[in-house]
């Protein structure tokens, strides 16, 4: 018999119908509950304190970059990521049903998502830019107060979520805007409830390592892997504040982490790396 | 006899008062006339069109990654780096001169700065959080409202230049936020203008190379660096998105690019990379 993981609740930051929330619907279907939290710290603390099963939290986008504040709290806590998405961020234009796009006057949304959206305010002067705490929160804001001539920007979740109506799909300047995020378990849930895998799916493996001084460390850092023939997708550098010529990198490559040539990838890494710090292994997104 | 330059604009995007703001300031001194433009592709516009003749932007934040929207820009226009400085990210409460900490009842300013003062609005639970546009710009909308219980959050050139006073100075939650950022000029100005440096400098040159498929590639190409004992100081990849398996890489070694050791590392990176473009030679900040 197959064990079957009790429905429990996944936590992500931000407002209900937030990006990371379509990203966690992709993972893990549209029946999931959620819990909604206020920052990056108290989703991995609602993991720790059992309140949920599981997290969703954004990694990297392709305009804004690497959120070092996640690489942070992966390293503090011990949850390993058992999966990945990559969501495109899409900005919607909705306002309660029965409004007509003519009748617009303000547009609410959060700052950045605003400025992704410059070309949209220039061809359409007669709506004004109106900021508000989150994307999602803009879509709530407006059907709680019943606002006729306004409108809000954010994603086709929240829109379903607080009962919107889509006026404009789309309307981002540029399209190659995604984000890419993790699903985060307890060790104790990722050991009892191993995730299922297409049987021909690749696998990726994600670690941190510091060395000092980089000039031949990361060169003889990187061999471990090259020597091995194992492919990297991600090497990205960051200086440890404090620490002059300490660096901390985000590598990931391809292959399970269980295999006897990532094993000895890792061993011969870890000969050579100050820390190093395997954090997780996943299907590829 | 030696030139001097004309005194002339600097573009920045964001308000007067902006962080870049203040990185200009600490690249060129207190002086400075200044270009806020709305976004980044403005502000390498303005150099373009002649309207500045040297522009600040941010590339990196300890917390929240690279700007990979400036190094896009960075690749199309070619306006070579010249300098960089670190500026601490740091968050000031202000108010117009008379209104005392205890009269304030909302805070406005950018909701990311607002999220990265999370402790002080749970100390003061009589002060609500109100989003705007800009950090600045809610210290110019303050004092041009002359708002009697509200204050703004933003930085102290902000302050500054909007004649606000300072009730709580480095209320963010994390010291350890700084940004880094880039003065570009045009080539013609680089030229004839050669930026002065103390005699003990140490150089810093920046460029973003290609490869396909990284497995051997990118330990290839770091050899071109380690085989000459050069050391980096970044390494990131980016995914080219369209093109899977081709990777763009940004790095940043310490040494003068006009340096034979220099010209050589480079000139054997160009043998393995299939693009590559120097991005600027300056005195690390």
């Amino acid at each position: 018999m197959t064990r079957r993981p009790p429905k429990a609740l996944i936590a992500f930051q931000g407002e209900r119908g937030a990006f990371s929330e379509e990203a966690a619907r992709k993972l893990l279907g549209a029946g999931i509950d959620v819990l909604p939290c206020p920052r990056f710290e108290d989703v991995f603390h609602s993991l720790q304190d059992g309140e949920a099963a599981g997290a969703v939290i954004p990694i990297e986008n392709t305009l804004a970059g690497s959120v070092h504040e996640n690489y942070d709290h992966l390293q503090r806590f011990d949850f390993p990521i058992v999966a990945e998405t990559n969501v495109r961020i899409v900005h919607n234009l909705m306002a309660p049903p029965g409004v007509p796009f003519s009748r617009i006057r303000r547009a609410y949304s959060h700052p950045v998502a605003l400025n992704q959206c410059l070309d949209f305010f220039t061809r359409h002067p007669g709506i004004e830019r109106v900021t508000y705490y989150d994307t999602a929160g803009s879509a709530k804001m407006l059907m709680e107060k019943g606002l006729n001539d306004c409108a809000a920007i954010a994603s086709a979740v929240a829109a379903e979520i607080y009962g919107a109506r889509i006026l404009r799909r789309s309307i981002e300047d540029d399209r190659r805007n995604f984000t890419r995020f993790f699903l985060l378990r307890t060790p104790g849930y990722a050991r009892k409830y191993p995730r299922q895998a297409p049987p021909n799916a690749q696998w990726k493996t994600s670690l941190v390592f510091s060395t000092r001084n980089i000039p031949g460390a990361l060169f003889r850092c990187l061999s471990a892997f090259a020597l091995r023939d194992l492919n990297l997708t991600k090497i990205e550098s960051r200086p440890l504040r404090g620490k002059p010529w300490e660096y901390l990198f985000y590598l990931d490559f391809l292959g399970r982490v269980d295999t006897p040539t990532a094993q000895n990838a890792i061993g011969h890494l870890r000969e050579l790396a100050d820390v190093l710090k395997v954090l997780g292994c996943y299907p590829r997104g």
